[in-house]
């Protein structure tokens, strides 16, 4: 199977069939997003009732492409689809994509035909996505064969979702969170490829460095632990779980038709498989970015360096909250900032810079914390890479005021704030140990070598974050201790 | 106290003593905020070395200037603190916002600092804020005397924040997501006007609806009580508490000297007094955009109506998290939702629009909903009023598309999402319910009557607020039944 889903996510030429000139429909929004997702390679537009659509040369069907397809898609109306799978497997097709509904999802009666096609696709040794997907994304050869226009930028996130809405919107707020999307599935019905089939996959593709998967229910749970088994020592698995509750697993019956397993069984053999758990989009996202983009805490000890007193109260809060360490600074580190800081200053973790505007010093304080044995992450409260606009001033201000001097000094901190944000990723990556950074949003270009850079809004998400990769290295520690 | 602070935050005209020319520094940002923030009033810059700042002429001393000041918002060193105070009583300044810090936050030199600068202002009757605050706003008046350069819209909420960082986001924050403020203070060390008199104030205050407090440490526990449980029966109170936990109380001992009081005593006060408490301060904003937006809900069962599946499967679950009630669907609205749905949709709730693009039904199925005796309020899931941007397609699609009608097309779309959203506000208020909106956030206007309209990102959000207004309404009700 993973050689096959090697050839769906990278095919070579893609036959779109059902495709329309209609604006409204599937038919017209998945090629134009495959286009505008800048696919190179060939695209087939299928239709026998159309010459031209979004300017190619449109075939009656997918045997009279004069060409090798590896990949059909198919969004026809669902009563059309066994013939379309029957031609697609007699020209040779290599994986297909069904889009259309109208099947397992409506009843006994579509079940029926989704066992016709999926036998059609397995006697022709096609791979099948769907029916009832919203879509697949690969962007190692730029394929963005979806229902959702919007171009995800390229990173280490490979995605499977059993809900082609929850993984969607995980896709979309990851990309734009600076962390790229390698490859994505919405696993639709499941008739053929399955989440386990998914998640094999993405373990041994060496694209892939993190695995999300939004689940409702899994069909062979024993395949799925040993999978994930072998999975976590190398790639952290995100996993949201769809269904947790009475109210929420009847609501999954309905949807997906999982059966409801009991929570407390679910999240034990998440804990077991060294598998992370999420609880929203928000988190899978947020946790994406943490592994992504910082090495793994050496152990639960939090350093909280801040600029307001009260974020570092909070902070605090949410640390023990999670269970994280707010340990006790050392003497050593209390002498050294006793230098930089003023008389007054707490001498205590968290160390609260007492509203210091000098952002170097702040950089210092945090490297001097990253160095130190005594932490194994730090979170950083109070980064604005982007102060006061002089705009804001323009309109109401005098001219006495000195706009232009104004705007060189503004551009100067704002320099001064992105670099020290820079040094401090470095020094991260240096030390071995995270940084999570929290302050007023600002998009930051990623590091040199590809490392996304954000800055979080609200303290909560930075310490669930490192909550997150304090479980995952924990469970990698007690693998390599056995 | 009260009719004292109604002069503080209603000045007619407001003295900056320390004011600047050098635009990094308090002196110069303050006044510049006043000035931008749009203050009608009198400001009357006092420095003794300039003679004019920001266009206005400069006053030596404040008992130099020819009219009579109703408040002096103080930034000069600490020394020369008491001297500015003891000018502003002989002149007859009737209230004081200390920004200065080095006061009892510093230890106990400080302390005693602080001491007979507030020994002073009473001296002279004279309230005063902070010292170590970081401004007031009162946007009646349009006074936004704030360290922040960010200038908030006009609304029902006030705040105050025993953090001027924690307070100053609540506020910008609140402000973004259309829950205007009324008033705000950095309550700073409390030398004088202390956080149950600002509570006291904002409950009797006309102009303040909803109450929004940021709190560390209450001195007089007791009086607290007292307040809270005469405002929350007419204004709902939302309190952020830092230092509910051992770590977080020893920052906050740290921070404001709080002391650490028990999390068991301080929740259960919250809980007897109708407080609704908050643990973020993106819950704090969202639970105000719950008490501005929407009618508080009878009870607590909840109708779920979703365009993607696995959205219902996560707020079912969301809400059962909540004790919220994820109630059966009526059958009466079952044969009414048969007639429109295609005839696999879920016929429960959640109620799964099945993929239906067609926005009229999602909301006639909304209002249907909540017509329903059955349900308590509405959650609206996969509101998107801003879809498809045809500039996505425009750059990589031949010139086969007519892109003027497929923008025409955008722009109907568009109108027709606006439109529904709006129609659901009506009908919300028509019924008595409120309705929760999750989808693609986008920035609206608020209704004529100045409710605000928001489409939140996430349903978890849509859930902890309904849950908080749940807790409130029960709450209120509870005193109606005695």
């Amino acid at each position: 199977m993973n050689d096959k889903l090697d050839v769906l996510f990278h095919p070579k030429s893609v036959a779109l069939v059902g495709a329309s000139n209609t604006f409204s429909k599937w038919g017209f929004i998945i090629p134009a997003c495959i286009l505008s997702g800048g696919y190179q390679d060939k695209l087939y537009p299928v239709n026998p009732k159309e010459d031209t659509i979004l300017g190619r040369k449109v075939y009656p069907q997918v045997s009279a492409i004069p060409d090798e397809v590896d990949l059909a898609i198919i969004v026809t109306p669902a009563p059309q689809v066994p013939a379309v799978i029957e031609d697609c497997g007699r020209k040779g097709v290599k994986s297909l994509v069904v889009i259309t509904s109208d099947f397992s999802e409506t009843g006994e009666e579509g079940a029926k035909a989704e066992e016709e096609i999926v036998a059609l696709a397995r006697k022709y040794d096609m791979p099948m996505v769907g029916p009832n997907s919203m879509g697949i994304v690969s962007t190692s050869p730029s394929l963005y064969a979806m229902m959702a226009p919007f171009t995800p930028q390229a990173g280490p996130i490979s995605m499977a979702s059993q809900s082609g809405n929850v993984g969607t919107k995980m896709m979309i707020d990851s990309s734009n969170q600076g962390v790229g999307v390698n490859k994505f599935a919405s696993s639709g019905n499941e008739g053929d490829i399955t989440i386990c089939d998914y998640l094999e996959y993405f373990g041994q593709d060496p694209e892939t460095k993190i695995i999300a998967l939004y689940i409702e229910g899994i069909d062979d749970g024993q395949r799925f632990i040993e999978l994930a088994k072998n999975i976590t020592p190398k790639k952290p698995i995100i996993v949201l779980k769809g269904g947790r509750t009475r109210a929420g697993g009847k609501a999954a019956a309905s949807h997906t038709g999982a059966l409801a397993g009991s929570t407390a069984v679910y999240e034990s053999m998440f804990r077991q498989c060294g598998i992370i758990q999420a609880y929203t989009t928000q988190e899978v996202v947020d946790f994406a970015y943490g592994f992504a983009a910082c090495p793994l805490p050496p152990g639960r000890r939090v350093a909280i360096l801040t600029r307001g007193g009260g974020w570092g109260v909070l902070s605090a809060d949410f640390c023990e909250d999670m269970g994280l360490e707010v340990s006790p600074l050392p003497q050593p580190v209390v002498e050294h900032l006793d230098k930089v800081l003023p008389p007054y200053w707490s001498r205590g973790n968290p160390v609260d810079m007492v509203a210091t505007l000098n952002l170097t010093d702040f950089g210092d304080a945090l490297k001097l914390l990253l160095e130190n044995s005594t932490y194994d992450s730090v979170i950083g409260l109070g980064i604005s890479v982007k102060p006061v606009s002089p705009d804001l001033f323009s309109s109401t201000i005098p001219n006495s005021i000195d706009m232009e001097q104004m705007q060189a000094m503004q551009k100067f901190v704002s320099d001064a704030g992105e670099s020290q944000v820079r040094e401090i990723m470095t020094a991260m990556k240096q030390h071995q140990k995270p940084v999570i950074l929290v302050g007023t949003p600002a998009e930051l270009e990623p590091m040199e070598n590809g490392t996304p850079i954000n800055i979080f809004p609200d303290p909560e998400r930075a310490v669930h974050i490192l909550s997150a990769m304090v479980r995952y290295a924990e469970y990698r520690r007690s693998l390599e201790a056995q």
